[in-house]
C-alpha cells in the first residue's frame, strides 16, 4: 500500500531497539481515513474467505479492526490485556510473551463472543515476533472457530513473526513489509 | 438514538453496582455499523463547531472515536492510561479518580498531538461520574486548545457526571440517557 509506505517514510521515526514510532498516524493520533483504505485492502485480499468476525487486541488494534469490520460489514471483538473483572469468568485466556517488554501478559476474550461457527480474520497494527497473533489463534482454536487469515498494517519482516505464522500455515497479508531499518534507514520488502 | 436504546433494552444486562453490561455490542464485541450511525448523530449535532480533532481514552473509547473521526473527516487522538514509556516524556498528564475501581489512574497524551490551534470534540462510550472527561478537559486546557463539546454513547444521568459537565459550561450530547435502572429496569430520559 503505497500511501502507507510513503507515510511511514515521511512521518515515521526509527528509535533505538528497532522501534518504529508511528504514533502520529497509527497508534496514538490516528489517521482514520488511511485506515479505511487499509480496511478495503484487507477486504479485497480476504473477501472470498467467508469472514464473519474480526479479532484484534486492545488498544492499538481497535482502530484497525473498526476499518476492517466496516469493510466486511461484520462485528469485531477486541481481546483485553490482563485480568478484567468486568469481562466475567466465562472467558478464554492465552498467555503471550512480549519481547518488547520482556514479560508475559494474558489475553482475555469472553466465551460469548467467539464460537465454533466463527470464521475469523485477525488484524493488528504491527507484526514483530508474532506471539500476540499466535495467542489469539490459540483462543480461536479453543473456541473451535476457524482462523481465515491475518491482516497486518506494518510487518517487521526482519523479526521472526513472519516465519512463525507461515510455518503455522496462516494466510498473512501485510500492507507494509519492512525488511530492515538499520541506522534509521527503512527498507521495504 | 432509538436503535441504540432498543439495542440496550434487548441485549444489555444490568449487573449489581449500577453496571450496565453492553459488551456484546459496545466495548468488547463491537457493532461498528451501529457506531457509524452514532458518529453521524454527533456530526449533525456538532458540525458547526469547527471541530478539527477528536479526543478519547483507550480502550473502549477508540471505536467510538473512529466512527466520529470518520464522520468529521478529522484525525483522532486516544489518551493512554497509566505511564507509557513508548509515548516519550514530552506529554500532558492528568490524574483521574475512577469511582468504579475506587482508585486513580493517569491519562497521558503526547504534546505533539494536541495544541493551541485544536478545536476538540471529546467522545466516549459511557458518562458516569464525568471524571474522565474532566481529566481530558484539563489536558486540552493545558495545551491551550478549545473544547467544543462532549459526545457520549450511553449516559448514566442518575450519576453526577452530567451536572459536573453542565456546571463546567460544557456542551454535551448523549445518544442514550439512562435516568434510572433500579431492579434491572432501564428507564431512558
Amino acid at each position: 500500500m503505497d500511501k502507507l509506505k510513503e507515510k511511514i517514510l515521511t512521518e515515521g521515526k526509527v528509535l533505538p531497539g528497532n522501534i518504529l514510532k508511528v504514533d502520529m498516524f497509527l497508534n496514538h493520533q490516528v489517521d482514520y481515513q488511511l485506515l479505511k483504505e487499509a480496511g478495503l485492502e484487507f477486504y479485497n485480499f480476504f473477501k472470498d474467505c467467508g469472514v464473519n468476525k474480526i479479532l484484534t487486541i486492545e488498544a492499538s488494534g481497535i482502530a484497525v479492526a473498526c476499518a476492517v469490520a466496516d469493510a466486511f460489514k461484520v462485528p469485531f471483538v477486541f481481546a483485553k490485556k490482563g485480568s478484567h473483572s468486568n469481562v466475567g469468568s466465562n472467558v478464554y485466556t492465552s498467555e503471550v510473551f512480549s519481547y518488547t517488554k520482556g514479560k508475559s501478559y494474558t489475553l482475555t476474550v469472553s466465551k460469548d463472543y467467539i464460537n465454533k461457527d466463527d470464521r475469523i480474520l485477525i488484524v493488528d497494527d504491527f507484526l514483530a515476533n508474532g506471539e500476540a497473533v499466535l495467542g489469539l489463534k490459540r483462543i480461536i482454536d479453543e473456541a473451535g472457530g476457524e482462523l481465515c487469515g491475518v491482516g497486518i498494517i506494518i510487518e517487521k519482516r526482519f523479526q521472526n513473526g513472519y516465519k512463525k505464522l507461515v510455518d503455522a500455515g496462516i494466510k498473512l497479508k501485510s500492507l507494509a513489509v519492512i525488511e530492515s531499518m538499520n541506522d534509521g534507514n527503512i527498507v521495504f520488502g
